[in-house]
């Protein structure tokens, strides 16, 4: 029996040393968890068998819903002992193939296990169960005046388990940092049932190896997570966020080019006659986010791009969406995103220096985090950087300009097939493998570029009506080789799942494969969690 | 053979299965090294078999020092098969014992290897081998309008490496964060030789484990490491510090109660009639803690805090040091400092609303961080939770607040023999362990607390004119049970080296410790890795 998705690469085998589930299994599992929390049913299978893109379909006869760690814990050393194989399951939102069976892999999902344990006022440290709903835990904190550290598009879906588990990055790690730096602790159980308590509440601690980054990104490869403990920052008063198109005044070339790819006209000999051009602007955009961080510094919470391709996708997919700079079309859009603790400051201002009565007048009337980035977007466009701009006045603008950044993933998949690859490049190289692909793609298809441009991190996708092996092969390897070839990561922050179990190698030296195959040996002997997924197959057992 | 150091719990036995150095040997080295870098004078070796505390001694007979990565793996190649005890060593500034042999281990010092590899002034990822003293990669990026992310009174001497290796936490640890967000990649030589190249330069990459953060802390017990990939943040304009003195208005007896127990009178009776009055204090502690983290959100930078103890000794201790706020002697001094982007953002007001004539005037002549600073410092003192501070006029009297705060170490060392305990508790808990401490100890000894308020971590010091075992059996294991009670961790940043080996069941489960003690037989089965540290001796093979 194998398996293969759309590429000869993902062409897998199922493992022969796995059982099968057997009348006995499934009598065990009702008396340990209860008939309710062992489901059959053929269409919540059909539902968890298959990926949120659609791309990816299993065949598991069976889905766990544990309540304890310590019904994780029986599972697993049930499963371990008798050989069957269990992919752990959160919101099943991840984007490459990592959260569903490949073949009869026993579904684990958490998400009955979805308490918040305790919250630390003073310190801001949350504690949760892992099945907690990402969106649940940002109202949570929003009423205690906190915020989560993290933000995406499926924070209505994902768990934190599986945040945790994909190391997810989303929309504002630039500001916070990563889950390696905000997750404190977490408890994880591995295959053979063993809890490990790493549930630390603490903001340092170096006593040993600290293992739950092993556990960060790890996939669901080698532990179930079961709890998390989280330091969240306290929720600031004044966030302002500004929607901008990019500049092109050194080339009005690059505008029309980019239009005319839209309409399907040949890009390639635009291109090369335009190359230079091409160049300036991403030392632009790449300017544009230098000066960003320097002038906003502290303040800046989430520097975001997308294409025009992107925009008129959205613009086209959803009613109702607006663009907030409808003027004329731009190449690139950027949303930054400002965070800063203004109002308490003015209010203090008045009573410390209270003899001068015109200039508290004044800074009283003012948010100076707001005055800042109106400043920062003013220089900018006078220095030729932004070429459009607007702030936005109140919130619902505010979400209408987030609306548009999240939409996109979603406008693609209504848009029809689609081909998500999610790069870590130098931000200057970044926007050439855009440019590379529309060359490479012709009219075949359209080829979408957004993400997250402060962390160096492209989404480039390519739509067409449906799937298709010939526009897979002018892709792949290609898109792999170029990033490789920039000293890229293949994978910014989804992860290698089933997707690109076997590219591994692009982004990692052959030794530290080795190493972590030799972890995943040690810590799974028998290979039974979340197999077929994130290292090679030659070296999964 | 075996060695104690000044408590039981350090007995350790030398490993008999490593081998003694031979004449061989030496001259396999002075192949590969060449002579000058194989040190075998007695003055040399007597330094760095000495820690920097004077406590820990080792008997080595060789120090070697390698110029590059594939030297660095040809020497642990051979003394793996040779079956030799090796010791890593940075600038020997560990407080733990970590970084000396306990016996006979050859040492290996990177110092060599100290160039600069690439600093990408987009990104401000600085790459750089890990033989570099910390104190020149601050200097260096100065010039480049940077910044290190970490910075600690051993600055001078300290390497970047040994920073990695006991995942250093220092002073900016509560703005920018810890090294596992910090490091982006790093270059480790394994126990037989093998190379990770896993030197990233990238902000996110999720291909596979991320296994860098296995060797950040792992104080050279997993591997060499040769290479560091770190992101530094952008230098901001306006750096502001003040020197605060902790309000104690709801008990005169608070602040007398600690001068008595200075003089040598009794304290514990004190105490019991005062607990109350303490446990307010300490909530006072936290408020202001919290009232910064909100008011000065995203430009706090440093939240550090000395005892009425810690200042006399700095005061005792060196000349020209003077106190800043010299009226009367304070319970607490907190030591609060801003970094913010200011001085663009006022110039950029300026061109941004050119209209309104008089806002602009005070604008440009006020620096808003400051103001920010200054208002909070007003409202906590209206508030009661300060009853004195400062504010550093210009950069002299800015060094002269960190010089008190930087030189508490120092000054411990210079007063005599010091116990060292450097913990994470929760804040509110933190100081009651000092108090307790006292009381234990009444006369014998000098209690000492300061440290990093803003991260919880307490240095909790004993100071006595000499060693005495008397003292430390009232110290240990008493500071570790209390500590573990409120589940704190024994080394919040110092790791855990040899003094604390057989500490770790304090803060950490059996079980995590056990997958610790497998992942380090994994990666060096043969323990030739800075044996008698990190994992209690009884797992170590
Ligand atoms: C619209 C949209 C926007 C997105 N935006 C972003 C973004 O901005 N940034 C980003 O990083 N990602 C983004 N993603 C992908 C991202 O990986 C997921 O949204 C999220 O982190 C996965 O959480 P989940 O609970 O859905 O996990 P799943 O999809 O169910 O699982 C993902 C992986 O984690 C494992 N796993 C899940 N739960 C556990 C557990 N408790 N223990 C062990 N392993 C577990 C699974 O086995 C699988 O390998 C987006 C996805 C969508 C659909
Ligand atoms: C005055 C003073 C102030 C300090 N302040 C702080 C502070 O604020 N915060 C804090 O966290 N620490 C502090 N420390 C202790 C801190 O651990 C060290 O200063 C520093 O991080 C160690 O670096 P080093 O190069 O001196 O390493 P060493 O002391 O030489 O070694 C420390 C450990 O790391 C290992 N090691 C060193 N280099 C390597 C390498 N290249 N590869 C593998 N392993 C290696 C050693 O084997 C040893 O186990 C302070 C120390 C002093 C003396």
């Amino acid at each position: 029996q194998h398996r293969c998705f759309s590429s000869a690469s993902t062409l897998v085998q199922r493992n022969p040393s796995f059982s099968t589930l057997n009348f006995d299994d499934i009598s065990y599992f009702k008396g340990l968890l209860g008939e309710k929390s062992v489901i059959q049913d053929e269409d919540r299978l059909e539902t968890v068998n298959t990926d949120w893109m659609h791309k990816y379909k299993g065949s598991s006869k069976l889905l766990l819903l544990p309540r304890s760690t310590e019904e994780v814990a029986q599972i697993l050393r049930y499963c371990n002992s008798r050989c069957l194989a269990v992919v752990p399951q959160g919101g099943n939102t991840g984007l490459v193939g990592g959260s569903v069976p490949v073949f009869d892999e026993v579904i684990v999902n958490v998400s009955s296990m979805n308490n918040i344990i305790s919250f630390d006022k003073v310190s801001g440290i949350l504690v949760c169960e892992a099945g907690c709903i990402l969106e649940n835990l940002i109202s949570f904190l929003d009423n205690q005046g906190f915020i989560m550290p993290l933000d995406l598009g499926a924070k209505g879906s994902c768990q934190i388990g599986g945040n945790v588990s994909t190391n997810a990055g989303g929309l504002r790690l630039v500001r916070y940092g990563s889950l390696h730096e905000n997750v404190l602790g977490l408890e994880a159980v591995l295959a053979n049932g063993d809890v490990l308590d790493m549930l630390g509440t603490l903001r340092k601690d170096n006593t040993g190896y600290d293992l739950k980054h092993l556990f960060i990104g790890s996939e669901g490869s080698l532990g179930i997570v079961t709890k998390v403990s989280i330091l969240t920052p306290p929720k600031l008063s004044s966030v302002n966020i500004a929607f901008l198109a990019c500049n092109d005044y050194s080339s009005c070339q690059v505008l029309s080019a980019s239009k005319i790819s839209f309409l399907g006209i040949n890009y390639a000999k635009l291109m090369q006659n335009n190359s230079s051009a091409y160049h300036f602007l991403s030392s632009v955009h790449q300017k544009l986010l230098m000066e960003a961080k320097r002038k906003l510094g502290e303040i800046l919470s989430a520097f975001e791009f997308l294409d025009t391709e992107a925009m008129n996708l959205v613009l086209h997919q959803f009613d109702g969406v607006r663009n907030p700079l409808p003027a004329s079309m731009h190449n690139f859009y950027i949303l930054i995103e400002t965070t800063g603790s203004d109002e308490s400051y003015n209010r203090y201002l008045f009573s410390a220096i209270s003899a001068n009565n015109i200039y508290i007048e004044f800074i009283n009337h003012k948010n100076s985090c707001r005055e800042k980035l109106e400043a920062f977007l003013l220089s900018s466009m006078e220095d030729g950087l932004i070429s459009d701009g607007v702030l936005a006045q109140d919130i619902n603008q505010a979400s209408s300009f987030w609306r548009i950044r999240e939409g996109v993933p979603e406008a693609l998949m209504k848009a029809g097939a689609v081909y998500k690859y999610d790069l870590s490049l130098p931000v200057e190289k970044m926007y050439d493998l855009v440019d590379d692909m529309r060359i490479r793609l012709g009219d075949m298809a359209k080829v979408v570029g957004y993400g997250h441009l402060g962390d160096g991190n492209l989404h480039l996708n390519v739509s067409a009506p449906e799937y298709d092996d010939k526009i897979l092969e002018q892709i792949e390897p290609y898109v792999y080789e170029w990033t490789s070839k920039h000293r890229g990561s293949i994978s910014a922050e989804h992860g290698l799942g089933l997707m690109k179990a076997n590219k591994i190698y692009y982004s990692k030296s052959a030794e530290t494969v080795q190493t972590m195959a030799s972890i995943k040996k040690l810590l799974d002997p028998n290979g039974i969690l979340n197999p077929y997924k994130v290292l090679p197959h030659s070296l999964n057992s």
